[in-house]
């Protein structure tokens, strides 16, 4: 085990970013200067986003490995610069590290956010590395590129436009829930093994959430430019309403259209959860969640992962869900509040 | 005193983005969805650095005010730009707000980061806000562009070119002992009344630092680009020596060339404490560090502010001061090293 601080705050730096490789042309100087440099091409726009992660607020390390962490950190920046409909290039990562962590689990943490970084083709620039007195902190911000004709933002959603959503919902909640269960369960004891079997899909959902690059790539494939679009990392609820309020509609979802996997639904069974809402309000789903003209329907319909749960409407109609048995109930952001004081 | 939790994360980053304006044209679109969009002109580069501070190791709120450490927060960024030769043009916020904080205080701390955007011509652009069940947590980066052939390196500096430094060095660290010291005298009471009779100028460098676009100005105005620059963050001699590792040379600095306020000479003096050593490894002088061609000797002494401290030699001969008996004593980067177990 090594101390971190035999290393100093400019040897950790090096150590860490040691043999980091830069594969996007935008980017020309990394780590190592007063600040990184950068370069666009000038017909593209600029992104940038940034997510503050804190130990116990966002994350338990009782459970979450910090490789995983690592990576899901990196990985929920990418996933708002997709939901511009742009590419991710870059991020700065800032850590406040705490004297019980060692060299080698910075070491897991960082490797995690490398992976992530390969795995999309996006480059570390620059950060910052500091003592905590508290918990782990990962600051970590994203910049990316579009084609300033290409971005999508919330505002677009027109009457008559369908709503879509890639993959499932509720997976990434129930898997926290699975997480938390056999936390308690183990008691804290070291020897014990928890059950997750048949349900590896949740704690996967939970521990390394991909970015729907895959869903952008296809979308930009049909030949469909989203009228709006954002990530659900909150929840189903709260992000519709999100974009009603920005683009001044209302919308109308289904229930029996919200896509939920199996296992999710095996688990809220289990657990006694209503299945609809934790899919409505679960969040860290980071699926995307986008709406399309109604000329689209062929072409979005033939996108796998894709489904149409509903349309957007005149704003006076509100955001409601329509249940199995044709009743409307307002939709209510719901979605995790990391501010409420009930919320742990 | 109103409670954080009544608003919600999306409330709270509403009501304290509310009104923000925008004061470049490269901002195309701040706060409110996934990512901010931006637009830098096709011959500029675009400059990221980021900054994390966390309390009771950066900064203690026993004496630092929070609209204090809101400006200073912002003001290190914007630094770190002008060490580049660039220009600061966004920020993003990010706030780990622990429950003893009210609505009232979170304004404060916000109402000083947008002070020093508004004072510099910043736009803050996005952020994250969270809980934090540990102390305040302020995390910071700033975007910046210049022309590519304007940005400075550390890594340019050639034998014979001249060192330079801007303002005055030791302030800052000699202001951190002072309040240090007030606040030990406090032990704790309400109503005791520091002493900070004829030291103002102390703590102000410690509470209100400035990042020094004036000097960035006047070099270019004297048509002067600096062969290497970087800001003064952990010392005089732990810079320098960033700067003659990363150009591969050497360097003789003067100890009486050393510029010095008449405040921090005296503190030096109360406390016993070796004034030289203060100033060379001090940190937190925001203060610009820079090499300039011999040629421009006559144009950079005109520069009101500016010191000639040096020159850059040969790798070979090492980095050292001169003193004012003619001996030669290494230089040693002993900055503040936040994650050394014995700092605080």
């Amino acid at each position: 085990m090594s101390e971190i601080s035999s290393l100093g705050e400019f040897g950790l730096i090096d150590h860490l970013t040691d043999k980091l490789t830069v594969v996007n042309t935008s980017t020309l100087r990394g780590v190592g200067d007063d600040a990184a440099v950068m370069h666009y091409a000038s017909g593209d726009d600029v992104l940038i986003t940034t997510d503050l992660l804190l130990e116990n607020v966002h994350f338990d390390l009782t459970y979450v490995p910090l490789k995983h962490l690592g990576y899901k950190a990196a990985v929920v920046n990418f996933s708002d610069i997709y939901a511009m409909n742009g590419t991710p290039r870059q991020i700065t990562v800032s850590l406040g590290i705490s004297s019980r962590f060692t060299l080698e689990h910075i070491e897991e943490l960082y490797a995690g956010i490398r992976l992530a970084c390969e795995a999309y083709g996006v480059d570390i620039v620059g950060g910052d590395t500091s003592a905590s007195h508290q918990g782990l902190v990962i600051s970590i911000t994203c910049i990316g590129d579009a084609p300033r004709d290409k971005i999508v933002y919330r505002d677009g959603a027109r009457p008559t436009d369908l709503i879509c959503v890639s993959g499932d919902l509720g997976a990434a909640y129930m898997g926290l829930q699975l997480l938390e269960r056999e936390k308690v369960a183990s008691a804290g004891r070291k020897d014990f093994i928890p059950d997750f079997a048949g349900k590896e899909y949740l704690v996967e959902r939970q521990l390394k959430p991909e970015a729907r690059r895959d869903i952008i790539a296809a979308l930009a494939e049909a030949g469909i430019r989203p009228t709006a679009m954002m990530d659900i990392s909150d929840g189903l609820s709260s992000e519709l309403i999100h974009i009603c309020i920005r683009s001044k509609t209302g919308c109308r979802v289904y229930e029996d259209r919200i896509p939920i996997d199996y296992q999710t639904a095996v688990m809220a069974e289990e657990l006694n959860m209503n299945l609809v809402t934790a899919a409505l309000n679960g969040g860290e789903d980071y699926e995307l969640l986008f709406t399309v003209p109604l000329a689209d329907h062929d072409r979005v319909r033939k996108i796998d992962g894709v489904h149409v749960i509903g349309y957007i409407t005149e704003e006076k109609l509100g955001c409601a869900m329509v249940t199995r048995d044709d009743a409307e109930i307002s939709l209510k952001a719901q979605g995790w509040n990391p501010l409420k004081a009930d919320d742990k």
